[in-house]
């Protein structure tokens, strides 16, 4: 299996970019739109983390978005978080209204230092907004030697099971863990069968929507585009009340125990109102393997089962992956051959270059 | 939707008995096979509530499998549990090849207190068995006021991602949280589409077995129950990345963190060894809610968002439901009229209690 399957190729490439060029052009552009620069650092890392591993739905092409937010009050660029320990292993931080990214990092890094002391730490994010790719903090925790589990929730998209009508986010859930000698495990995973932004582009493509992901006004199953409103949980039609119920956990982390909105009452993500914050919660799991295992038979035990995974027999032409694997290897051709900007994405990048004043991106290509 | 879909009837119910009545029968049922007072209680309590709660997979129909494996070497009758604290908000807890739910409610009850002083807590359980159904200790969570985390592997019966052959367990994933007035929020859920006994079920009947859901010994999807030989992950032969990354989640914190088997290492549950203890992993994370919002605030957003979601219309005929509503709405109904019990296990029942010298179970009619 691909641990995720590739994203279809929405747009033929137009050039490319390496991973620091990218990443600079990022820092640039949002700290000429008075983003304080470790708000712009911490954006322009995830986005670029995630562009490298293949993620490109929550990578680069979310920088016009976050650079529009930026400027009209949604997000406010000057936050300073906050943190508020009420536990050995536990502390709110609280977001100010800046970006989920850089919350994301400050959370996690919060979470590895109490795991560090108390064994297991947990971490609820307030006042904060869209974060990106939920790995990206997971894999924090993972460098850190440490598990990290993230939990995040969305404004609605997605139906809940035997329903008619979105409700759900596509609500995230990301697992890392470290790998001696290798990149760490890494599941990163939206409760929905597919991201919505899939569905928009086969709608642009013409293309028919894959099977079982989609609803049309009705609710009713459709692999027409252009007709898809909301997607299906994972497990679709028949199995949903599964992928329903981890979206449902989701809210009760992210929304319920952190006193921030639940799905059903976030603003979206696509405005139209771009001017007020969005209040996002999100939940953050910090555990010090060594407090189970020594690092020995940590290490021993994943690369046991890692190689068992990955060892069993295949569909033909198919390939068992443990999940992380298609990212890894997208992440190293990637750093070798730069990562691919769609023609769209390209012009967009040069025109904010013109208007905020910053060095255009040093393509590759 | 229903939370969870109603299991098929499997067989004519042939009579029914109350909860006190067939705790009492398994207790004493277990204690005649030398099982020590304190486990024997423990499972008792564990297949009753989810005889109770509809999840019969996991209920009194686990009773003769249970006594056979308490004589046989795989279970250790007078096991004594030892926990190891390694961090404010850490313990091991050595189960000593005693019954999975016995060390199940120890960890639960270990974790609640760890997290009352540290906010958050993990227990790993080592040298463990089978423990039912996950649901009985996340609930044993809710109903100290914390939110409860289990995350169990077991042994192979669904496939990875493009694989032909089996590898995960159904591994269970359960969650719940306390809910003010009410009954708590619970999520019970395997990460494979569906049961294994629900696949030999309908095969026994000659039915179909619900699409996307089982494998044939090629790895190819199939229908007939009677060629069924493996599970599909959640998400089906499509969109199964995701179940099955879910159950590799599973794994690295029952297997992995805990250092016992993974998936492929475990012996069967359904033997032909039943000499030998499974030295299965289980891992427990239990939150207070308390340390990142107010009673008052945890209360109101856990209202909020159920009712929300309760009140998303529905398609014609369904009704949308949270995780639990099906289970608590069936437990209502068996503690009026009784646990449903098939007319083979009533007669094993029966055969137990003769051969082991105890009074037969009170039924009820």
């Amino acid at each position: 299996m691909p641990s995720s399957p590739a994203e279809p190729a929405a747009e033929a490439v137009s050039t490319r970019i390496a991973e620091p060029a990218l990443a600079q052009f990022i820092a640039d552009v949002l700290r000429a739109c008075a983003v304080a620069p470790e708000q712009a650092q911490a954006v322009a890392a995830a986005l670029t983390e995630a562009s490298l591993r293949g993620v490109d739905s929550h990578g680069a092409r979310l920088l016009p978005h976050y650079a529009k937010v930026a400027r009209t009050g949604r997000i406010n660029p000057r936050a300073q978080i906050s943190v508020r320990h009420t536990g050995p292993g536990t502390a709110v931080l609280d977001a100010d209204d800046g970006f989920g990214h850089w919350a994301g990092f400050a959370a996690i890094d919060e979470g590895v230092a109490l795991a560090r002391s108390a064994g297991i730490a947990a971490v609820a994010v307030i006042n904060s907004s869209h974060f990106g790719a939920a790995g990206c903090y997971a894999l924090r925790a993972a460098a850190a030697g440490c598990v990290g589990l993230v939990l995040a929730n969305s404004d609605k998209v997605v139906l809940p099971h035997d329903a008619i009508v979105k409700f759900h986010g596509t609500n995230p859930l990301a697992f890392a863990a470290p790998v001696a000698g290798g990149r760490p495990y890494l599941l990163d995973m939206a409760t929905s069968a597919v991201p919505w932004n899939r569905v928009q582009d086969y709608a642009v493509r013409g293309l028919p929507v894959p099977e079982d992901a989609a609803v049309d006004a009705e609710g009713r199953p459709t692999t027409d585009g252009k007709a898809a409103e909301a997607l299906l949980p994972l497990g679709g039609v028949r199995y949903g009340f599964k992928g329903a119920g981890l979206a449902s956990m989701l809210e009760i982390f992210s929304a319920v125990m952190t006193g921030m909105g639940h799905c059903g009452e976030l603003l979206s993500m696509a405005g139209p109102d771009f001017a007020t914050p969005r209040r996002l919660g999100q939940f953050y799991i910090v555990v010090d393997p060594g407090r189970f295992v020594s690092q020995a038979a940590y290490d021993a035990g994943m690369a046991s089962y890692l190689k068992a995974l990955r060892g069993v027999p295949a569909q033909p032409g198919r390939e068992v992956m443990a999940p992380g694997d298609r990212e890894w290897r997208v992440e190293r051709e990637r750093l070798a051959t730069g990562i691919p900007v769609p023609g769209q994405l390209q012009a967009s990048f040069e025109a904010l270059a013109a208007e905020l004043g910053v060095p255009a991106p040093a393509w590759r290509e």
